[in-house]
């Protein structure tokens, strides 16, 4: 066990505040002792839930303020009211000065990556934070982004968005060169978009640490093809959208068919395990949480609908990227590409 | 029973060709006594499967010929070598020149639109055809277009999608003002793309035969919260190959932990029947069909790999739409729609 690993927790957003962020951190200190916390939100609400975990009492330290974010707050209103004193900012705060090694929020997307661009600065040599998401594959996982921080995306931003995946699958992963595709769809001649195509073009020739793959479509993503698959944020939002929607639809049929017949029902007593088993791999509470890539420092954004088990898997996926210094390994990335790139350009 | 409806069918097309061509019109036959067949295609290959057939042998007529089209075919290659001659050719000539109500092949996706523009040419009044695919919903189904026709789409394509869609929706599903979605991000103030944000102001004021929702999200299309979901085609074949992948993804899953135990096996063979019911609901070949929206004409585009089921539903689909003169509908809701506009723009 090494130095300990100190979170942020933006402890007034969502849509249950202190309620699920205390008894989170709770969790995943059990998990990974060596965590401290920061909770910052306001103390009057945070006390009473410490009070009832006292193991977690002693790692953490309340940061008081009066001032959340509205769930409904448009960033550029959050950017304008009060920011230096909400707990999304305050956390945000403790990571760029190093007090953090990581900030998470349940809190809403856009004000957090509003608010975490201003504080902590887009990593430099990087066009545009993306939002990241690991995607559950039918062996293990992969990562899939952006899916939400930008509604476009040109070449060059979609090369960074594969080195900067690349470095996470890295880092969390383990894998050495991770193999990445470009989502695109198989419509001969009218394959794609012209950024797609110039983006391929990049990542074919360039002397990257990944493996390029080439091209992957929507069925190939949920397979494991590639260890990082690549797309805008308005394409990346909608497909992950689409799948979680389709696991619940398909839970529902699952639901009804079982219930139908007599004989069914008995099975699915006896089944029972096995219907836990596959509830729990399907359960988005297990991978939960937006990883924000391309800032100087981490920030994971919880669904801010989720419960304590939930937020404490965001939590985890923090601790994870922390402890493997992903920041560091990104910016590193980022500036062998730009400095290979620029000899290529002067050769 | 009305007057017969022929629907001349692609033989050539497809992984397969006759020997999945003629069979499943044969099932479709059985559904629907009233069908007709034009089967194009090489006769020495047909033949023999017809013979197989006695009933449909009776309503089909063989049009030979020796050209088909590769799978692999670029669309200029399709209409560049040999296109007067191909079964994809003669099949869509059939349906301008009045001797069949609709078309449908196998054969790939992108030689077939490239013909169907050029034989049965665009609807007047629409910029762009699309193909819409049927989702199935929690409840019942929805229409989702576009689905790869384009890779991109501006603001007057989408509202013609959605007039398209509805058209679509009134006809096959019988509903008067069909409810219309357009696909969207939830992130607050970078919500989506300039051309949808402009393609819900036309929809929300235009009198359509239509009820316009708003946006919709990705996990929104499988239950069925709207009627009919307007994206554009690159967005769309995502979304529908990622629910496709998912799907399948989550029946590996399922089987995976039904295999685990021993009392789990004992609960699949008692619930084996819910679970054939379960594997229907999401067989892909029940809802087989790329049906191409915009055209002087109905022509459905079957999966290439798709087996005798999977292709007489695809036959059943063209036979719904031509029953129920979808084109027809179209085309007025469409002069309509622009009458509208100019009435609009007069005043």
């Amino acid at each position: 066990m090494g130095a300990p690993v100190t979170i942020a927790l933006d402890a007034m957003g969502g849509d249950h505040g202190p309620s699920v962020v205390v008894p989170a951190a709770a969790i995943a200190l059990i998990r990974h002792p060596d965590l401290r916390f920061l909770l910052v939100g306001d103390s009057a609400r945070i006390e009473p839930e410490l009070a009832s975990h006292e193991a977690l009492a002693k790692k953490a330290t309340v940061i008081h303020t009066d001032v959340a974010v509205a769930m409904d707050a448009k960033p550029s209103q959050a950017l304008r009211k009060g920011r230096w004193k909400s707990s999304m900012w305050l956390a945000l705060e403790a990571v760029r000065d190093g007090r953090a090694a990581a900030a998470v929020s349940a809190g809403n997307t856009g004000a957090l990556m509003a608010m975490a661009k201003f504080c902590l600065k887009t990593m430099e040599g990087v066009d545009r934070p993306a939002i990241a998401a690991i995607w559950p594959t039918v062996d293990a996982e992969c990562i899939v982004l952006d899916v939400g921080a930008n509604v476009g995306a040109d070449s060059r931003q979609l090369v960074e968005f594969a080195l900067m995946g690349a470095g996470m699958a890295r880092a969390l992963f383990g894998i050495d060169k991770p193999s990445v595709g470009l989502l695109n769809i198989g419509v001969e001649e009218i394959k794609g978009l012209d950024q797609i195509r110039e983006a391929a073009a990049v990542l074919k020739d360039a002397p990257l640490p990944i493996r390029y793959h080439g091209f992957v479509e929507g069925d190939d993503v949920g397979q494991g093809v590639v260890d990082v698959v690549v797309t805008d944020g308005y394409t990346g939002n909608i497909a992950l959208k689409t799948a979680e929607g389709t696991a619940k639809q398909i839970g529902e049929y699952l639901r009804a068919a079982m219930g139908r017949s007599l004989l069914a029902r008995l099975g699915a007593v006896l089944a029972q395990g096995a219907f836990r088993a596959l509830k729990e791999k399907l359960d988005p509470r297990q991978l939960n949480g937006g990883i924000f890539l391309g800032l100087n420092g981490i920030v994971i954004k919880s669904h801010g609908g989720t419960d304590a088990t939930g937020f404490a898997s965001a939590i985890d996926l923090a601790y994870d990227m922390a402890s493997n210094g992903v920041v560091k390994r990104l910016a590193s990335d980022v500036a062998g590409f730009h400095a290979k790139l620029e000899l290529e350009g002067a050769a």
